[in-house]
């Protein structure tokens, strides 16, 4: 399997896919393309090739399987090796978890435009009521899965699991723009930031030599921007 | 269980939620609420309770179980009745599926509020160059759907499935916009037309007495927009 995956410090999307390719248990190759750069399918685009991805981070490949965009690569991993890995067994907490994820997957469109993911760099920025909207919101989510099945563990649903894939670069984001948060939340964003696989993001974010400017981050070629 | 749905004749999102509770094949009641007028969620809001979809529709009932976001409840429905009754079996082809129906779920937005769903019109636009690219996008994406999987019926990947349900808001758009399409895709917008439960939406939606100006239907507070 290949994963194909943008920046590790700006692509908030590819952290998702990524995250969800660790989260099956499957081996992964990766392979990183420069999201800000020339797009990197554009070579097959001219010679009128179909683009599975329209040039979009992250792709998975397994085998002659092609799978763009983060949800999608990660339901086709549950497909592949059990529902149960990524979503929780109970009804209840399976439909509000797929609900989470689906609203994030299309919506805080404020958030994501005023405050990019940049893993390690600390920014301050105006925020925009329709972004402190979308903080109010999400906080609202996080609070009721936390406080309704998140008996069994720190994280939303309790284990680590699809709804952590997918709000872990918004814990990114709100250390980044230093968003004040209630305490539940401080608590919940330090057990995302502490698990393995994050640390092994970050630090491999901190250690990469590009760099986008903020007007260039929004426009990155992030599917499920 | 309960769906709760926008007007037939604008809400896109509704008709996404809808299509995929009747491919469910389980009974259940609908409950339309007008989405342009006062947020319905509104009372509970101030009254400080959690709104579980933040006043948007479609959201699904089914008992204690609440999931709203019609991707979200589709893969709810899918859990409950069998992952095939949605998705194509193998895997290439459900790769592709759920790429396409995630990439549905996120994308096009020019499109969107370019060309608004509005079933029972005929209305003439003019597209901007974003709206002309999702709509090469889309056509491309059919037409490799149904070239390399579509030989078992007149769908995307052959019978009506998830793919289906999620493109059919946009086959409605094309229609009533006037949208100039290759035969591949008129025959395959043709079979979505005439399936027996498009017709039955497609009916109610004419007889529907609201009506929403266009720059309104813009703001409906559907999820998944």
């Amino acid at each position: 399997m290949k994963l194909i995956i943008g920046n590790k410090n700006y692509s908030s999307w590819s952290l998702r896919g990524w995250l969800a390719a660790k989260q099956s248990g499957l081996n992964f190759e990766e392979l990183i393309v420069h999201i800000a750069g020339e797009d990197w399918e554009a070579k097959k685009a001219q010679e009128g090739e179909f683009q599975p991805s329209n040039g979009k981070v992250p792709v998975l490949w397994d085998g002659d399987v092609v799978v763009w965009d983060s949800l999608a690569i990660m339901d086709y991993l549950a497909d592949k090796v059990g529902r149960d890995r990524f979503w929780p067994k109970a009804d209840e907490a399976r439909g509000m978890a797929r609900a989470m994820v689906a609203e994030m997957h299309s919506s805080y469109l404020s958030l994501r435009r005023n405050c990019p993911m940049n893993i390690r760099a600390k920014v301050q920025v105006e925020l925009s009521d329709e972004t402190k909207s979308d903080i109010v919101r999400i906080l609202g989510l996080w609070a009721e899965a936390r406080a309704r099945f998140g008996k069994g563990g720190p994280f939303l649903f309790g284990t680590f699991s699809a709804a952590d894939i997918f709000y872990a670069p918004i814990v990114s984001r709100f250390i980044t723009y230093g968003i004040n948060v209630p305490g539940f939340a401080q608590a919940y964003m330090q057990a995302v930031w502490e698990h393995d696989w994050m640390q092994q993001w970050i630090e491999a974010a901190r250690s990469e030599e590009w760099t986008i400017s903020q007007f260039e981050i929004g426009d990155a070629q992030e599917r499920g921007a």
